[in-house]
């Protein structure tokens, strides 16, 4: 599935990849050795990059072991004998037990923090300050581009912090992405994806049912397809990301909605912006009922399947199957 | 106003235009010379067509004559007399009873009928049987671009029938338009203009909430929406028609959303598509709300207005005075 | 089933049941001799009436007629003989067209026309208008209880029409049904229908997001319902027709989500509430919203299935099957 | 304003008032001397408790001071030398760092904790662990009823805790209540208290809607509230707390929605709600709609008036002031 997701992110990406070093030799500290974690350790590896791992799970460790890294004992180990600490964590509650306890014995001043977890900026935030207090740097950078995106290092970092701090970053960042993009100050990497990512989920259920309501009347799907794409309603979604078979012919819709950006993580999202919008009282009707829409669609046993899937569910279902 | 929506329509449209004959000399009738219809049988005179109309407006019958146009007494006088015929008149019912009277005493078989009138498909199609039964043609051909793009001939048409009734009438159009296009067999101009025109209406409501909310969270809006624009949220009124001020030049928020297209029209446009997917029991979830979002700014006085002052609507209204 | 159904509309009822006259002895037309239309009329003999019926179904003619009634030839026979008519047809087309062939060739001033369908009350008023511009009367009376309802001769009636039509139509509709109301002039019969049965799908969706975010949340069914019941949510939804198996006995969420109100019929009626709230611009975020969400359980095959099922549609199904 | 509230919770209150002991005569700890918490401390004194209160703010402590009770120095302090400790916080992070630091030092094993916050209840259950794992006893007991409830003795207490928990705490909060209702084990005060607000809020929008557009429809207001009320869509909105002005002489909707239940405080439970209903990935496009709703009525300035406010913010404006 990898040269779906890459096609995706290349038409994405109108940013000339820039020829900065990625070089190694750097001592790289990873938390986090999950799906996606694992991946990014082994880019970095694989770029001369000197990695001192930690992860609860010890068979993930012994992976990266095998590849080279050296294994770390605790949080603290991998903190006290790094330059860089990558930490890629499922969630809020995670993120901010983990940097607690990394670095509650205190930290060496010149040592960077990067976390490319999806949390809420305010987490974030509340990370960089104690990180800061013990003398430390800390920016966000979450991805986007999903596993093959990791397994590929083609994927897309959102940074928030200074100017400098960016730049301090941004060479690391080059061996395990395509593009970095600086967002603005701290949480702000978060702030964005969070943002990108409910217009996103808005516009492919908005297509969906735009789709199946052409169909309907009438119209051809190609045709129509065609007709979108050059006027007012065109969108991400329906030039590269068709949920409609047989229009784009990378798009997961041709395989069974199999791969490409999994509804639960969607829905995952939409629930961080649901929290942001919450708490900072922003009303997103539509953000909402997008949310719901594809919870709807999990509740329904697709959760598994790329959030295409929508266009799928509000079809008649007695029609499909004709 | 009117660059600021011509640049819109030059942007949206990347089908070459064809140079195609849309030399005069042909008779044409004209029924409807509201403000569209108006600037739509001049531009006709301009390129030396005999023309034909017919209003329940004098006065607007006299403005024509006055450019050069022979006023009707009826609408089948207009019919009978002519090689086109062009309507461009409000909504379902007027369009049915227009033509139940225009074809009551019959018409030539040559004649050829086109309703540029945004309507229901269905009521399209039958009013395409009833003139079929008369023995002459109708296509419809509903447009986009408001009265600035009728006034500069710069319209986009969208064209249901057959594909020599689009040949036919191809010609004729590009003397009213920019970009004609056909969509399908009988009514599907319609259902593709109602169709895009729903994306292009959850897009803006979506685009506002994520950048309400973007910027409550402390995003840059112009970085904000960079990003935006290079990545998967991208969408035409990202791109062209942001409903942020500042960030595109020309887009009506410049300009208090003044001009553009009115909340008014765009409720008018979602009220049909909600009509057909009712009618079709077609779920709509994010269009229904769309809907519904757009008439509550209606009820708070906001209908003239383009109807990307829903970004300032869903703001707190109490930091936009600050 | 129809114990269920019956017992629903007695806990409805806070109305007395007034015993004026029903008695028999009139004649009267019936049109549309449908699963509601055939009880109905039954009914009306029942009580001792002379009927005359009319319906393009020659069998559902022929049933009636073994059951004493007159069969006319044609719409115009049946009025035209009769003291008062009924009819009740499926929507708003049928209903317009057969009034006008109905009275095409006069009718006599003393006839009165109950239209017992659910239609737009526009419509019922432009029917009205026709009626009395022919010297008769007309108003609009369509009713709540269902088939079983119908047959049981214990529908709700809401009559929109002068205070003296309501009072001569009364007795009539006590031969049909056992609750009847005068709602307000021509059409409000017709509106209150509407209005009221888009409160009641909203409630009914709204309570199924509640008890099973409830239950998820670990309160026991039951306990909540009761608490829900003596407290500020709750509806009649909640006291008499829980969505929930096990908490309302007679409800139809205990028979498999047989019988009761089908998840169709409250979609065309949202339908209807839907296209007036378009024409009157009246922002209604959850009565679409609700419509949506029916049309969505609709499009899974549960359209003939009590519209209470939707709390089942929004369950998580893996959880379900546990 | 008091007598509309009060009122209010007398017709939704059916449960006969228990007449069990509520005497004084034990040493009762108070934290969190707010608006709602100064009230119901006032009433403990009352009932010839001894109460021992402690708040951040030095002014509500001195208040208390003025009516009798002893102001401790720390949370720790109030904790220890309590029988029962009544905790009236704001939110979900004051209510748990509040409870660390109140049983950080260890307490009396005897003792008994209860709190009436509104919060998360999965942070209702975490902090009964932290009391338990400190060997004494935690109860959740949200309350409905307000400020006036508050003052008059008279609120609703939702308990979560074992059958002999609720025995004990119910003698001491009917001192501060009216009812007392048991919800389940620990936490299930609070998720009771969430869903039935839930569907509070979802009847109002709901209602809201309903009236608005049957009132444009030609209803008399009265006629269909009644229609309503007697009806399947009657629910606690429409019979106690109609949002119509002149429907029901108590609501808020008569005093220019002054008083009674503010929307910022129904937006902070949807809020509540919508977390909980993301956790356990439950749809609720109803809930999460309304919830948009009264966010959209706060951006427009009206979150101190009653939450019933949004059947005027959804009302034509223009026609509003004719």
């Amino acid at each position: 599935m990898m040269f779906r997701v890459r096609s995706v992110i290349q038409m994405g990406d109108r940013v000339m990849q820039r020829h900065m070093s990625s070089a190694g030799g750097r001592k790289v500290g990873f938390v986090g050795l999950g799906n996606m974690g694992g991946h990014m350790a082994s880019n970095l590896i694989k770029k001369g990059h000197k990695l001192n791992v930690y992860d609860i799970s010890a068979p993930a460790c012994e992976a990266l072991k095998a590849k080279g890294a050296t294994v770390s004992k605790s949080y603290q180990e991998v903190a006290k004998s790094s330059d860089f600490v990558v930490t890629m964590l499922p969630n809020n509650d995670i993120v901010s037990e983990t940097y607690k306890e990394m670095v509650a014995d205190g930290v060496n001043s010149g040592t960077v923090f990067i976390d490319s977890s999806t949390i809420d900026p305010l987490v974030a935030q509340a990370v960089q300050k104690l990180v800061k207090s013990k003398g430390a740097t800390f920016v966000d950078a979450p991805v986007s581009g999903g596993v093959p995106g990791a397994a590929a290092a083609t994927l897309t970092f959102m940074v928030g912090g200074t100017n400098s701090e960016y730049d301090t970053v941004k060479g690391l960042l080059e061996g395990m992405g395509q593009k970095i993009t600086h967002c603005g100050g701290y949480g702000m990497g978060q702030a964005a994806k969070i943002c990108n990512n409910m217009m996103l989920g808005i516009s492919m259920v908005g297509l969906s049912e735009v789709m199946n309501l052409a169909i309907r009347l009438g119209l051809d799907p190609k045709t129509f397809g065609d007709i979108v794409n050059s006027s007012t309603g065109r969108c991400w979604s329906s030039e590269v990301y068709s949920p409609v078979p047989g229009l784009v012919p990378t798009a997961p819709a041709n395989f069974d909605y199999a791969g490409g950006f999994a509804t639960n993580l969607m829905t995952k999202d939409l629930g961080l912006a649901s929290g942001v919008a919450t708490a900072s009282n922003t009303p997103i009707p539509l953000g909402a009922m997008a949310h719901q829409v594809y919870r709807t669609v999990m509740a329904h046993g697709l959760g598994d399947k790329d959030f295409s899937v929508v266009y799928d569910f509000l079809m008649n279902q007695a029609e499909k199957k004709k």
